[in-house]
């Protein structure tokens, strides 16, 4: 239920930016994982951090909800609006603010995209490493405290961000962190509004730290003959403290979806995608060591991707799994799971899982950012087939509980948004008080991205 | 002025753990940057968080301060007690609760020592990098977000921080983080928590990211014409994305002092020490690249120190600078400043500094953790003459704001405990009423070390 007195408020503060069409509303309400999610009652599509700000301060005085939104490629329906509100859409946020490359660091605005980003520093010699797949915004990434398969040697959005702009519920604009690489003062307002969903406030900046290009860049695949066997040679390869940049396993069936769709030609067997960074001779011994610990667990040889094009290609069919996967069934829909548990725990957690989809008749692909101890099964099931979406569901939850059985957690990397507020609740039943006692105290209306992360 | 119910009541909580002598009570209210704190009423030397917990609980129902201690090893007067209370002593809470060498992760009690962990971590070929020096507790270090000489390569303790136990002001016991190497499940606690200074709770267990040994370390001294050649040759060495473990800037005062103290046979010149870790071929390549790159700004030769015990001679004396600094001027008292600034900020902002001290006729060796854009100036004063104590407090002030202007913090590492305060207002203007919010939602009684972070 729309409210017109709001609506002309919302028009007076950003004249010519709201939009309340149909289309403009359906298309932000959606994201892939949720695609039958709620639309809002307007967008807006703000320019600046002063704009966000004169819009959330209407929709503080009305009460009514705010929901910010970057490219939409969140999958647990963060951008949903089960109340209604303002979808704020920061795509049209899309500068570069400042950018340094003697201290590696650059500011933007909330809608640039991280492709985007890499375009402006590759000139510098400079990369943002952070890739979690889809080109998402850095204000989004931010938000859900993104991370991918360059996590294991560069750290998640967490370890990155080393200040944001955000708009508070009340409409005020505060600067958290600042361009010193480390500090001690004060709490660490950065920390708490990276990941926290667009529940405390509208991040309308993000300060990122950013890296030197590598001198060299070596991709390889290697196939093993069992699951187990990749991933003990990953837990061994990190305790010989090589300092890999990516090590994603990909099990039997999700190697027969990425061959089928990328033609990639390997056998259909568990697979341990690899890239090394570094220099000429630190690479060259990062590999000699990896591939003497990745012999000894029955690897193949190193196929290399040394190319520029032929990296790309690799990475291009990792990013494609979960349409590779879907192409496995055609007209299935799709439910991703994220749990991450300590490396040492990994196997158990794959090979028990897998047994699970069996048992149950899923099918279910898995692809991991296994130096992590974080993977995904892509569980596709027939929507208009209850007993397989129950079983999907139920599944789910049982992958869950046995992830924080390990000590590990039910979300590595997409967060919780809608899908998974009953299971932050069992995964951090002491600390969800705490949690909920700081969103009453900063958002005390709720009018912040409601009916996210928390289930009342 | 104490009061004989609560005691009566601790002493139940805890029989035979509560001290009230004058000297118990007095050796905890001081820390080496305060040495004239206030101290607390009472001290008590739990075992366990249960017991912390049952100590919390009567100070919560009494509404008496509660005050974490854990070494005493804080500058900027953590420990002190302005407002009586309880100080709750961790030191023997000294227990490794867990360790896995697969997972590179440990759980410790509190009150272990940064020393002893790595004690412990040593025969199974890890180790935790983080060293502020001094040999502070975990439990201390996570509060103040302690770091120091191998920040640059492997972070703070923010990054290195997973979980934690914690005590809240009401006497609830909870867990942050988990063993997962990544989570994207909810506020970051964790993060919240590390940093507080014992404002929101006692920190009671901490789980720890570790590593493994280093194949390979390097250390060596290098010497320049000028400081600002020093500084540049460090951003150089950033920019050629090496992986420097250690790179400590010394000016020429404090060569001055650490030669003298610790007969080291170095010019008193602006003076980098190194230290270098890898696999031997990175180690060689880092090496070949730096030297070159030191050498295009004037550097000396490098002399190395590659034997262990010529290492540690090293790092001995680099953490003796505090002391080496003091012997400069015999019976002086020290104000250690702690600004941390964007790094090609970092020449000015010592350059300016060093000026600024000469033109107050200020004593005050600078050392430096300048790979961070973190430094140290120590600047000795007669405590006797009244003229003195405010030219140090007045150029002290002028640094920070000479950092602030530069993006910087007023603390790098040191927290603002008491000393702070008003900086903390200043740099962060406009997060304060956020951070203020959090400390009113978590301890609405304000019994969590009081009269820390914030002036009011």
């Amino acid at each position: 239920m729309t409210d017109s007195r709001w609506l002309a408020d919302l028009d007076a503060a950003l004249p010519g930016g709201i939009r309340t069409s149909l289309s403009d509303r359906d298309q932000h309400g959606r994201d892939p994982g949720h695609p039958h999610g709620q639309a809002p009652d307007a967008v807006a599509y703000p320019t600046s951090s002063a704009e966000v700000a004169r819009l959330v301060r209407v929709c503080h005085a009305h009460r009514r909800p705010v929901i910010p939104y970057g490219v939409g490629s969140s999958l647990e329906g963060h951008v949903s609006a089960p109340h209604g509100g303002l979808c704020i859409d920061l795509s049209r946020m899309d500068r570069i603010v400042a950018l340094s490359a003697d201290d590696m660091d650059v500011r933007v605005q909330a809608g640039v995209t991280r492709e985007r980003l890499n375009d402006e520093l590759r000139p510098l010699g400079l990369f943002f490493p952070i890739d979690p797949g889809a080109n998402a915004t850095l204000g989004g990434m931010a938000s859900t405290r993104a991370s991918g398969t360059n996590a294991v040697r560069y750290g998640t959005m967490r370890g990155n961000v080393m200040g944001l702009t955000v708009v508070t519920p009340q409409g005020d604009l505060i600067q958290t962190g600042s361009r010193a690489r480390k500090s001690a003062a004060g709490y660490d307002l950065t920390a708490l509004y990276v990941g926290s969903e667009g529940t405390l406030g509208v991040i309308t900046e993000v300060l990122l730290r950013v890296y030197p290009l590598p001198q060299r860049i070596a991709a390889a695949v290697v196939q093993f003959p069992t699951l187990r066997a990749a991933v003990q040679s990953v837990i061994d390869t990190l305790a010989h403290s090589v300092p890999i940049a990516r090590i994603e396993l990909l099990d039997e069936l999700q190697m027969r979806a990425i061959n089928a769709r990328s033609h990639l030609g390997y056998a259909d067997l568990p697979t341990l995608f690899l890239e090394f960074h570094g220099g000429t001779a630190s690479v060259d011994e990062q590999v000699a060591t990896v591939r003497e610990v990745m012999e000894g667990h029955g690897g193949s040889d190193f196929v290399w991707a040394d190319r520029p094009e032929d990296r790309s290609r690799l990475w291009k069919a990792r990013h494609e799994a979960l349409w590779a996967g879907k192409d496995l069934r055609p007209g299935s829909d799709v439910l991703t799971t994220d749990v991450c548990v300590p490396i040492s725990r990994l196997a158990d957690c794959v090979l028990d899982t897998r047994e699970d989809f069996d048992r149950r008749g899923l099918l279910a692909p898995i692809v991991g950012h296994v130096g992590d101890g974080n993977f995904h099964s892509l569980i596709l099931f027939d929507p208009n087939d209850d007993r397989e979406r129950e079983q999907a569901h139920a599944a789910h939850e049982a992958l869950i509980l046995r992830a924080l059985d390990m000590g590990g957690t039910c979300t590595g990397e997409h967060g919780i948004g809608i899908g998974k507020r009953e299971f932050l609740a069992r995964e951090h039943a002491t600390g969800l008080p705490g949690m909920k006692a700081i969103k009453l105290a900063l958002d005390p209306l709720g009018i912040m991205n409601p009916g996210k992360l928390f289930a009342d």
